[in-house]
């Protein structure tokens, strides 16, 4: 049987979801979705033994995803060539149950760990940078002023490969005990999302520069 | 002189913001705030040398930020007795710039590092639980059905103090480089936030039960 285009190896046990394994998801598809679905991660480091957690963007190409951020950035220095985890999560409502134990939260996120590499050649980190502009704004690199050596230089890229990676979500309404149900108590979702404001122009734009599409197309989750 | 109201140790080394210190804030009230905006965070624990970043809840009661889950939530029983880093972010704004270079997110952050204690006391617990549904949800915890001595045992509490504890933000229009603003490029800030939808009443609802004003009320950021 030849194998499913979505086969993934085996999660490993560091990924792999334990106490409630319903919720893990290991396939490429719901991976993928998450990662695109938000630009935001928290990216954690060990310093001395002790974890630091530091929220950037990323940005997903195939099988990896990228940070990027000032060459001395502190966490991009000591991720480099170290064990990294990189999270991505969305919170897509709150579930009232009705005790304190059955609320919850709907939400997606993918966790991947791995080692991180840094990108050192400057055409592909100029290629990486575009990839990552065009996906928070499509058609938005090529009406930039170009990108400079020195500021190629000035920025580091790294990358990690998506080989151990797990989604989690939930969804769906509140989870009683069967008795609670008896009780006039509201119960439910409340839906949330991260929505875009009214764009605002940046008081030094030329008279005649409108408002581009990726701008008031700018969906996030 | 007596001492400021807001008067904090100074920021220890793993803290102190360095590339832009002019982004850093220590004071109470500052990390106060941000952690009181926004219920989600990232717990980072280390694991056979390894950072994991998992999200969760938080909530805030004076000088500590607390984060709980089940007793046999893996990340929690690392976490327990352990260091381990907290991290809140909101991200308020995508700022575009003329060139790749200058674009940028408003955002605003606060990272705690420190030994998370795990709370054993039921009495404790049982407070702990109220004031973090209160902060979502002000009023409901009397209506709920009460907490069981078997929930609150399967429930795992710790606290992380906020001694060493830094918040990060940056707000504004973008900063391009002077030569750029003469570009016909559209600049500006696109804002974002957290906002509720229609809230999704339980079909199990009883029938005279209406949406509470903490549902309606509800505010993220």
């Amino acid at each position: 049987m030849p194998p499913s285009p979505t086969a993934v190896p085996p999660p490993s046990d560091r990924v792999r979801l334990r106490r409630k394994p319903g919720r893990g998801h290991y396939d490429r598809e719901t991976i993928h979705a998450i990662l695109d679905a938000s630009p935001i991660c928290h990216v954690g480091v060990v310093v001395d033994g002790a974890p630091i957690v530091t929220p950037t963007f990323q940005w997903r190409e195939g099988e990896h995803v990228y940070i990027h951020g000032a060459r001395t950035n502190r966490t991009l220095n000591v991720a480099d060539g170290a064990e990294i985890c990189v999270t991505v999560s969305l919170l897509d409502g709150l579930v009232l149950g009705r005790s304190a134990m059955n609320h919850s939260a709907n939400f997606r996120s993918v966790v991947i760990l791995g080692r991180a590499t840094r990108i050192d050649d400057p055409e592909a980190k100029r290629a990486r940078l575009k990839a990552f502009i065009e996906s928070l704004y499509p058609g938005r690199w090529d009406t930039l002023r170009p990108i400079t050596d020195t500021e190629l230089k000035a920025t580091a890229i790294l990358s990690l490969p998506l080989d151990e990676a797990s989604a989690k979500l939930r969804e769906g309404g509140p989870m009683d005990d069967e008795a609670d149900y008896a009780l006039p108590i509201w119960a439910g979702v409340l839906p949330v999302r991260m929505t875009p404001g009214t764009p605002e122009p940046d008081p030094r734009n030329l008279a005649d520069v409108s408002v581009p599409d990726h701008v008031t197309g700018f969906r996030i989750g």
